[in-house]
């Protein structure tokens, strides 16, 4: 006699599985290779893994089950998964909520496979009123809409409770941080995150589908703090010698923020009162600026973050109209020059994977490098000052990637052909322009390894401020000047991949990594992903490696703040990684001086 | 052979115990009867063990002792008990940091052991500065003197430390609340914590060393809300009624505590920034108002409160300057009208512990009365209407207990007694002395069972609005009036007596617990603690139990609070005798009425 097994369908997904009697059905699930959600681990505590019975015939509801779900669902055959064993063949229905969501985000052209499992987790509630029999507070009929014994609330959380129970008539959802209710909302109505990177310069935010990872929308706005100073230091000194400086860019930031918070749920026709969850990722400047830290410490050598832990305060401390408990994450960052921003990238690309040698560049006026190695500690990160000639700042024509930029030169025996941004009649030189022209210098020899103009090139002629090279003439321009690449620009160039490139080989240097073990390079930033690869490599911004090593993943800072948004296990894998990080101080390195200089060259030609 | 033992000596107590080779120092002294401190369970990560050795030789310093451990404190002899093993005979000193304190309470005359453990822990911390070599950031220079790895600290925290850790040159003091570092101060200040009984008349406040139980300083003031209404409805209803009246309500008590913890912290020589934690019990009405909940469907019935979960907030959010992220604790409640600070007379009194058949009444012009019975639940909580009868109000000669009100009586064949508060001539009954005046008309037949003057008795009088005694002629008292007890007024105690003997009753009958099986009877709250149990039992206000059943406990409400300050398990018990309490409504239990009328009658004479 051999015992004898049921057959198990699930429904929608078409998915049949044999099983022995007694089986439970989330148990049959597993076999049959689909995860139900079950965030008790199927102790019938947590009410995720409902199904719906079609057919056949399964154990009695247990205690947990009476108490989870209510009368009509168990009459209506609702079950939870982990507590329904298989006494028949059965057919059940999965509703899609009660399915693990695994989603693969679009970043830098590869997939990342994510489980979504955000720290705000939604529950649809359906109390009872109160009666004079049943006199409970407004607070304890949630937690036993929940099933749980205690919840915290805040009082601003419990004032929007009492207003929207009565109106909603006790159906709500209940957006849970831990066991703390951050707020509620009209029943069915999704939690939802904002994911900000809170740049220098620009702010990018967008709106998220906490259930599904979906993106609502997105905006950004320039960061209004650029009034008070272009760059970080400017800034700083602002907030340190100005009475109320700091609280004046707080201000700024944060009101820009809730305007940008403003125009995301507007876009996606959502309310206010369902982002549940905000996270934010910057420079540790931006960051400090933001929350009004002290950066009096952070201005001056040596340039001690006043905290780097991530930071949880509440949205509305910053000004931020959200759900009314709702709380604002910042990651954690490394060092004073090292922030958020960078651990978000390394994040989101998955650079802290311990098994290869790896290196992520983030090109800015910083440049924050860091090299990825099993060993004492994982991760190696710096700071080079490579000041904002890749932006277009301290050259002679550069500008921002707007109208008429050039940013693509191909120099041919032939003659010069441009690539402007709108292909607008060129301007000036953004980032990209600057490495392709800089390269096809050095490819044809106008320039030598040292970056002098070869006078005795027939392109290259004597300008008022010592030899150039003219890109476009005045008669082509679309401001009616020349553009033209001058000897001062290419040693700002020079200079700025001097200290790049310095940085990445003291980085290897130090942790004993030779050049050819290193089997990745993430580039990231904005000017990082418009930039091409080879011109990188032939003026020598970046080592030497086959090009199939290199993988640029644009603004993958905002994409860490949603992941962080999206999974708790993003944000202790950012814990774990800031932990594992050590700092090199470069300027201290033995070494370094020499390395910038020689960095400062370009490679040698290959005749 | 025999195994050798060694010998431990613990200075300065003078203990000493044999052990056998190789035992830690913490198993040591377990030997020998000693508690050390080890928040850890003696895995050698909290650092609380420390001693210090004077004799003898014990095992190399582990790692965790050479993280924890500074080297100059491993030179002078510190170790960690549990992780220094004996290895000859030893001497070693135990500070008294290092020992788990227990202190004795005094309540009601009856001390309470309890074990200090405050939510809030201080920590000595010893940083080194930040070099260009080692620039991590202030809170990880905190979070590594505390070795732990992650610790959580708020910017308004953050603000304190950058400023006060550069001030004191990285000597400081660490709160820690869990891992939330919730403020500093300058080594060696003690944490401290502010209690407050919030009644619906008095504030009352004390402040207590977090180390060591000590009460360094007690105030109170009368709650400034009086104005806006005298009893809990009449605030309620200004709430509700005002535009603006609940925030107006609350800042005003909130600016009251504020002032009263300047007070405290001014009469005990400290400072705010030491305050690092605040608990607080008052009724529902008032803990509602002091956090602005929402009291509109308070006010009506069923009477349900918008929360009776425990409630943690920022101090700084209730208008209190103390440590900057000190938070308030607000105890759980069980109902609309049995409160946080009927919860902290339970916690105070012991009335949660289940090897007994107990009763608790806490009198006030609303009375909560708990059964403490192990069953389906431990304890039954009910609420009665007993109106402000025994607080002097409705009585035509009442007053509160302020100089010249009478609070004794005692009639006998030679005539009538009185004593007065501050011995003052009379002008007025207090409670203690309207419940003895009732009685002592009562034992002398001068009214019946039913509450009626005994009109043809030689000293009761037709006044102008019936039957009346003179306790006081004119002549005799404080104003030139006579101090009467009118018919009125007889029957007002009735009414009030009648819903606490009725809801007492009541609370027995639905529970099955025959009067004859309650042990104890605690009688909580400032008018509980002045009555006379003899006349009580006489006047039939309380059941008719043994005199020694009965204990007075004063205002134990601020005792509760203290203890959730001084013992995380509190706040526990707190909350678990909170889930265990089941609230019964009388007014609709079947028998209650009859039950009332018969409370009011007064007991037969025992001839």
């Amino acid at each position: 006699m051999t015992t004898p097994t049921y057959q198990v369908d699930f429904e929608p997904i078409g998915k049949r599985v044999d099983v022995l009697p007694d089986t439970t059905l989330l148990e049959a699930a597993q076999q049959a290779g689909l995860a139900l959600a079950s965030a008790c681990g199927g102790v019938g505590n947590c009410g995720q893994c409902r199904v719906t019975t079609l057919q056949g015939e399964l154990s009695p509801p247990t205690l947990d089950e009476e108490f989870i779900l209510t009368e009509l669902e168990l009459q209506s055959g609702e079950r939870l998964a982990c507590s329904a064993a298989v006494c028949s063949d059965v057919k059940v229905h999965i509703p899609k909520s009660s399915l693990i969501t695994e989603q693969r985000l679009q970043l830098g052209g590869e997939a990342v496979a994510l489980t979504i499992d955000p720290l705000i987790t939604a529950f649809q509630i359906d109390a009872p009123p109160p009666t004079i029999h049943d006199p409970r507070s407004d607070v304890q009929r949630i937690a036993a809409g929940l099933g749980a014994v205690d919840i915290q609330a805040e009082p601003a959380v419990v004032r929007q409770l009492t207003a929207l129970a009565r109106q909603e008539d006790w159906q709500l959802t209940a957006y849970l941080r831990h066991s703390e209710l951050v707020g509620v909302a009209p029943a069915e109505a999704a939690p939802l995150g904002m994911a900000v990177d809170l740049g220098t310069t620009k702010v990018a935010a967008s709106l998220i589908d906490l259930t599904t990872g979906a993106e609502l929308a997105v905006t950004g706005a320039l960061n209004p703090q650029i009034g008070y100073g272009e760059d970080v230091i400017s800034r700083l000194t602002y907030a340190r010698r100005h009475v109320d400086g700091a609280r004046t860019l707080a201000q700024k930031i944060q009101t820009t923020l809730d305007e940008l918070l403003g125009q995301l749920v507007t876009e996606a026709g959502v309310c206010r009162a369902q982002v549940a969850d905000v996270c934010i990722v910057g420079n540790t400047a931006m960051t400090h600026l933001l929350l009004e830290l002290p950066v009096q410490q952070l201005a001056v050598a040596p340039y001690v973050a006043a905290s780097n832990a991530p930071i949880d305060v509440k949205a509305r401390a910053l000004g931020l109209t959200a759900a009314p408990g709702a709380y604002v994450h910042v990651l954690p960052g490394i060092g004073g020059f090292v922030g958020a921003d960078h651990v978000a990238m390394i994040l989101a690309s998955g650079l802290d994977r311990p098994d290869r040698v790896a290196l992520g560049v983030d090109i800015g006026t910083n440049t924050e490098i860091v090299l990825v190695k099993p060993g004492e500690a994982l991760l190696t990160a710096a700071s080079c000052a490579s000041g904002p000639a890749f932006e277009g700042a301290h050259i002679s024509d550069g500008m921002r990637a707007a109208a008429g930029a050039i940013e693509a030169v191909s120099l041919t025996d032939i003659g010069l052909s441009l690539k402007t941004v709108g292909d607008a009649p060129a301007v000036g030189l953004c980032g990209s322009g600057i490495i392709d022209s800089v390269a096809e210098l050095r490819r044809w020899g106008l320039v030598n390894a040292r970056g002098r103009f070869d006078r005795s090139h027939s392109r290259v002629r004597q300008g008022r401020h010592g030899s150039e090279f003219v890109l476009v003439p005045a008669e082509q321009s679309g401001s009616g000047r020349e553009v033209v690449i001058t000897q001062n620009d290419v040693n700002e160039i020079q200079l700025a991949k001097g200290a790049i490139r310095a940085g990445l080989e003291v980085l290897m240097e130090a942790t004993n990594t030779p050049p050819e073990t290193v089997e990745e390079v993430i580039i990231a930033g904005a000017f990082g992903s418009f930039i091409k690869v080879p011109s990188a490599l032939d003026m020598g911004l970046l080592p030497n490696l086959p090009h199939a090593h290199y993988r640029q993943v644009g603004n993958a800072a905002i994409e860490g703040a949603r992941l962080a948004l999206l999974s708790r296990q993003t944000r202790i894998r950012a814990r774990n990684l800031v932990n594992q990080t050590h700092y090199l101080e470069l300027t201290t390195y033995p070494k370094f001086n020499r390395r910038f200089a020689l960095g400062m060259l370009f490679p040698e030609l290959n005749e």
